[in-house]
Parts: structure tokens; C-alpha cells; sequence
């Protein structure tokens, strides 16, 4: 494997400017819980109604000519998709991204929409990195991780960036879902003094238990089912833990009803579509399974989801 | 009748000066529709779920300490009803609100949640001005007419003042929801070279019917229902009408189901949740019922909505 370089603060600062230059920061909304009034930052109303558009366009714009040129791959159950599509599509690169056949539909036609040509795989049988390894192969495109990139992880943190500046001072800590562990290092390099708190899926909670192993630990043969489609890579990587170890809170999880729940707070008290796994961070808060204070920032990620499914949702309540 | 006072652009001014100093500005978010990239004002992310939070404040925030003692009186179908509810609570100014009994769940129980009194009348039976009157004769409060009052249509044309700024330039035009004409005669003030497109329910379209005749014509006997809940009153009033006259385009109807898919269009494309009033003007957008182009702002006005209500709506796409 080619030694990455290490992501940095100095990275995320250049991501941030790099960002503020093509998109308006994203609003940092107040919300009480609890009696405690806090912040949610809206990500959802990114172009492609996720934070990954950040990390994608801090990796895209940084991309050399004869890069360029042999185009980009990424895996991803469709946020990542559409933010590296957004990036390809306005630099004019070719971005080949694998899917899961049962991600949501919503995402799958806007990752085409956006230009972009998708590769299905059939999800858990299949490994997505074997996939897009022997697309690389043949291409000589670059992969664009989802979360195990130094690019890609400075640019999520540029949401960082724009929350303290927002806030006026730093975050206390920051409530962030967690899939590989992407946004939770961004954040952690661009504000050094607030804690980080990520949270997961019940059952995969892979980062908060190789936080708590000190190495890495991969999801079980028979994960449960989640409604968070976008938080279930099988484990995260080593240039995510080296962040995080030490720095990050011990890990959370949040259970499928926790997180509809917060769906559904987002929806009545914020009036934002928030999909499952962009909602876990609230999920969190609401449950009280992380404290809270006037300068903490709970992260709305997502906001990609299916009318069916958020109706359906929304009916529960 | 008291002579009023004229509403001006520097009243409009002063109300941007006074909304910018407690609120952040709502966000202006890119709208593809039919090819145009065009503006989407989220009025829906004020914490009141509406724009009516920029009268409201205006009004209250300029009472004397007599009047604040006497407190205020509004009448509403909600929106105006929390925007004033939020405004008197923040000032310690007791509140009363008339609301139709049939008015959603949801804004009843918001405006009671922010300490305001309500008193429901019926719909359409009761003149819900007189219910106001009555209330107003034996307290001395001050009424907060949700449109027909000089200080809410400077407030509500705050909106613009805003949208300008971040647009670099007076947009080209507003496409703006229309109940009494609040929120379109303080737009009309606030950027006088912008074209002013004002978007009512089939059968309430009162304010472009009192356009086109040059004088207010009231809403017949039997009007149609709408599911636009915030654009249902009987007719305009001078104050409005007065602004508007020779200023505004001819109005714009929409119906039920143009207000669905614009429903449903917000919540794939912008992740925002807008009640059916507030998507009146984007309806009319994409229905092709009025211009577009680069410069073009469409208010996204509020987004109070029942649960079961919404759900339907997503499910009827």
C-alpha cells in the first residue's frame, strides 16, 4: 500500500477556504433540548444534501492534470456518490462510483443525475473496495475513499471550521454521526479544543469499539439491520483511528427507533428532511446519551431519503 | 379608524437593522427548476417555522412601555400567531392570539407552547376581526394585524433587504406567497427595482383580483377550499392594496396539487419541510406560471405542517 500522507490542521484550514470559495456556509441552527439550548448544523442543505460534498471537492480540486485526465472511483451507499459527482461533474473529471444494489433510490438517480456512472455490488456479499480496486486497475483513475483519505477527511472537517466562526468561539464538542470515521477526524483536527463524540448504529459501532480496543475491529459476520444505510462500512481505517485514538469520547450508539425519533424532531422543530444516519447525532443528544450545553453542535449530515420511507416515518410518531 | 401611518423603505431598513441584530440571516439556496438556477429564501428555518417573525418583532420590539403593560392582541391562522407569541415572550409582553378552531394542530399548540393566550373562533362563521375588537375594548391592548399594520409590512420586507445582500444585487424579482399582502408590499418597499409576483390559492386570490380592479374586492360567500391554511383571508386592506397598486405583476393562482408538488420538490431537492402556504410561490415557479431567471428569489415562507398531513402529501407524489 502507498504511504498516505498524514491529514493536518493546516490541511482542514485549506479545505476550508478551499470550500468557502464555492459554497455558503451551511446554517448553524439553535435548537433546545432538553431545556438546553444548542446548535445543529444543517448539512442537509449542502447541494447534494450532504457533507461529503466538502471532502470530495477538497480532494477532486486537488487533483493534478494527468489525474484528472484518468478520472476518479468511490465507493459509497450514495452520499459520498453524489458529493465526488457534484465535484467531478464542475471539474470536468469522469467519476465511476460503486454502490450497494439496496441503497436508497433517491440516491442512486441523483448520482446519475449528477453525471456520474454507477457500478452496483450486492451488499454484505461483496467487498466494495475489491470492486472498485479492479475498476482502478484497468482505469488508472484515482480512488476517492469515503472516509480512509487524508483529503477527504480535511475536507469534512471543514464543517469544523465554519461552525466555530459561526459560534463566535469553539464548540464545546460536536455531536457527529459516524460511518468510517471521515467528518469525526476532520472535526477533531480543525478544533482542537472541543471534545468529539461519534455516534453509530446499534451493532455498528465499529468506531467506538476499536476506540475502546485501541486497534481496529471490523463488523461481525451477522450485523443487525439498521435504517442507517449510510453508516455501515464494515470497519474504519488506520489513518482515521491515528486521529481519533485519544482524542475522540468513547464511542455511542443509537437504535433504529432513536434515530426516527430524531427524524422527526428535525421535522417538526427545525423543519429539515434528515435522513436516518444524518440523524443519529440527534438521535444521540435527544436520547441524553451525550451531554449538552449552549456551545455544543450536533450535526444534521444527510438529508437523502426516500419519500416512502420518511412518510412511513414520520407516521410513526 | 385611526389614520395610520405610511409604511416607508426606511421603515424597512430600520427592520432589517432590528431582525439582523437577533436573527441570522435565512439562507438563500440554489434552485434548479426547468433548466434556471434561481434562489430559494428559507423562511421555513426561522425558529418560528415562518417568516412572520420579522413583523412581528418589528411591531413589538417598537411599543412603549404603556402599551407593552396592556399587552397585544393578533389574529391568525398560526404563523403570525407564533411570530407574535415569539416576539411578546422574548419581551415579556402578555399575548392573545385569535385562531380559527380548524387551524393545524401544530400552530395551536406551538403558540401556546410560546405563552401566548388563544381564543378560537370558527371558520368561516365568525368575523375573526370582531372577535379582535372585542378583546381589544376591554384590555386597551394593541392589535398586531397579521398584514394590514404599517410596521409588519416593514418587518416582513426585512426578507428582502436580506436577499439582496447575499445576492450581491436587487434580485430581479420576488415570487412571493400572498395572504393580505404583507410580506408583498414590504418586498415591493424594501428593493424597488425588483418585480414583485404575488401567488395566492385558487379562489383566494383576492390580492391579484383587487390588482386587476384597482380597488378590494373581497372573497364570495362560498369560496373553494384550500389546503393553504396561511393564505385564507377575506380580502386585502387599503395599507396593502396601497403599496401594491401599479407595483406589483398581475396575480398568480395555484392549486392544491401544483402546492403538493412543490411540497414534495422541496423535500427531494432542498430538504426543507414547507406547509402548503409556504410552497405557494415555488408551486407557481414550477408550474410555469411566472418568469425565472438567475436573479430570481421564490420565498419559501413557512413550515408548519401536521405529520399526517405532510406524510399524505409525500405519499400522493
Amino acid at each position: 500500500m502507498i504511504q498516505q500522507r498524514r491529514p493536518t490542521r493546516e490541511g482542514v484550514l485549506d479545505a476550508a477556504a478551499k470550500v468557502a470559495a464555492i459554497l455558503p456556509p451551511t446554517p448553524l441552527l439553535p435548537v433546545e433540548i432538553d431545556g438546553v439550548q444548542c446548535w445543529a448544523k444543517a448539512e442537509v442543505l449542502q447541494p447534494v444534501g450532504a457533507f461529503k460534498i466538502r471532502g470530495a471537492w477538497h480532494r477532486l480540486s486537488a487533483l493534478d492534470e494527468e489525474e484528472r485526465v484518468r478520472g476518479v472511483v468511490a465507493v459509497s451507499s450514495g452520499n459520498h456518490a453524489q458529493g465526488v459527482a457534484w465535484a467531478a461533474q464542475r471539474l470536468g473529471i469522469r467519476a465511476t462510483i460503486v454502490m450497494p444494489r439496496n441503497a436508497p433510490q433517491v440516491k442512486l438517480n441523483a448520482t446519475r443525475a449528477l453525471g456520474a456512472d454507477v457500478v452496483l455490488y450486492e451488499r454484505p456479499e461483496e467487498d466494495r473496495d475489491e470492486v472498485a480496486a479492479r475498476l482502478i486497475e484497468t482505469s488508472g483513475a484515482t480512488l476517492v475513499h469515503a472516509f480512509g483519505d487524508p483529503w477527504v477527511i480535511e475536507g469534512q472537517g471543514s464543517a469544523g471550521i465554519e461552525a466555530e466562526a459561526q459560534l463566535g468561539r469553539s464548540p464545546s464538542r460536536f455531536v457527529a454521526c459516524c460511518g468510517g470515521g471521515g467528518l469525526a477526524a476532520g472535526l477533531a483536527l480543525a478544533c482542537p479544543d472541543s471534545a468529539i463524540h461519534v455516534v453509530e448504529p446499534e451493532g455498528w459501532d465499529m468506531v467506538g469499539q476499536s476506540l475502546a480496543a485501541g486497534e481496529i475491529v471490523r463488523v461481525g459476520a451477522n450485523p443487525p439491520a439498521t435504517i442507517c444505510d449510510a453508516l455501515q462500512p464494515d470497519a474504519t481505517k488506520p489513518i482515521n483511528l491515528g486521529v481519533l485514538q485519544g482524542r475522540a469520547e468513547p464511542g455511542v450508539s443509537v437504535t433504529d427507533e432513536e434515530v426516527r425519533a430524531a427524524q422527526r424532531f428535525a421535522f417538526a422543530k427545525l423543519r429539515l428532511v434528515v435522513e436516518p444516519g444524518g440523524a443519529a447525532a440527534l438521535a444521540a443528544a435527544l436520547a441524553g446519551k451525550v451531554p449538552l450545553d449552549a456551545d455544543t453542535v450536533i450535526l444534521l449530515t444527510g438529508g437523502n431519503t426516500d419519500a416512502a420511507s420518511y412518510a412511513a416515518t414520520l407516521a410513526g410518531g
